[in-house]
């Protein structure tokens, strides 16, 4: 199974939402992970995407980009969310897309470093929802990572 | 119909994932706004509630509160989350609760007053969310209220 398609079936087996709210994996790489939904069944009130749905797509593409990266070094553990921001910009009435990439911000190498000595590491992350190729909301998340069993 | 009853007929038909989510109006009241959601269809991969699920269920109660405040005062008008941080502290692995009160820093009357004299206004609510009676996540959110025909 490719690096999208096994991302996907972890989201959709692990997370039940994430199938009623249609997410899919669009492209899983080392240096970017971009995440779908359809507005259907995420639409709110302004026939819009619901704000809840747009954080679910962002916050599940960064924990998708921090499992794909511990995937490419051969390492396990809990990726769990500890605190976020959202900027909402612009109403999605389409598509929700998000995507997580590899920038000058993201210390990969230092993460990976830490969290092999201390089996517990915390990155940040920003994930962008685009639409219609404007960023329509700007998410910024730090997870923690711990080994299973040190918790 | 009353609050309660009104409050969770406008959130299922008008935000369906709610449904999905079993997201129901627990309380509704000038002073209180209290939502649940069981954690079942909201369960991530370590058995507790999913980020996503816990903030949907905050942004909500925030937008109920809101919701409420105008029908008391029978104003009209599109309420739309635009910043929000969530902090969170402690798994939830039980039903989801919400709850977004009145406190000192809510200025109500001044919110009402710059709604009625401009047709659009800016709030900032705390909505908690609770498990075992401990606070499990703290969100904050700015919301704009603006009347339907100034966008």
């Amino acid at each position: 199974m490719d690096a999208r398609n096994h991302l996907q079936s972890v989201l959709h087996e692990e997370i039940p939402l994430t199938v009623a709210m249609g997410i899919g994996v669009v492209h899983c790489s080392q240096e970017r992970v971009e995440l779908s939904a359809p507005l259907e069944p995420n639409i709110n009130h302004k026939c819009t995407a619901f704000g809840g749905s747009l954080y679910s797509v962002a916050v599940l593409c960064g924990w998708g980009f921090v499992f794909h990266q511990m995937r490419l070094n051969k390492l396990s553990g809990h990726i769990v969310i500890q605190h976020s921001e959202v900027d909402y910009k612009l109403p999605v009435d389409g598509e929700i897309r998000a995507i997580c990439e590899v920038n000058n911000e993201i210390n990969l190498s230092r993460f990976l470093k830490i969290y092999r000595r201390k089996n517990i590491a915390r990155i940040k992350l920003d994930v962008k929802i685009l639409f219609n190729k404007q960023e329509a909301a700007l998410f910024s998340g730090s997870y923690v990572i711990h080994k299973e069993s040190s918790v």
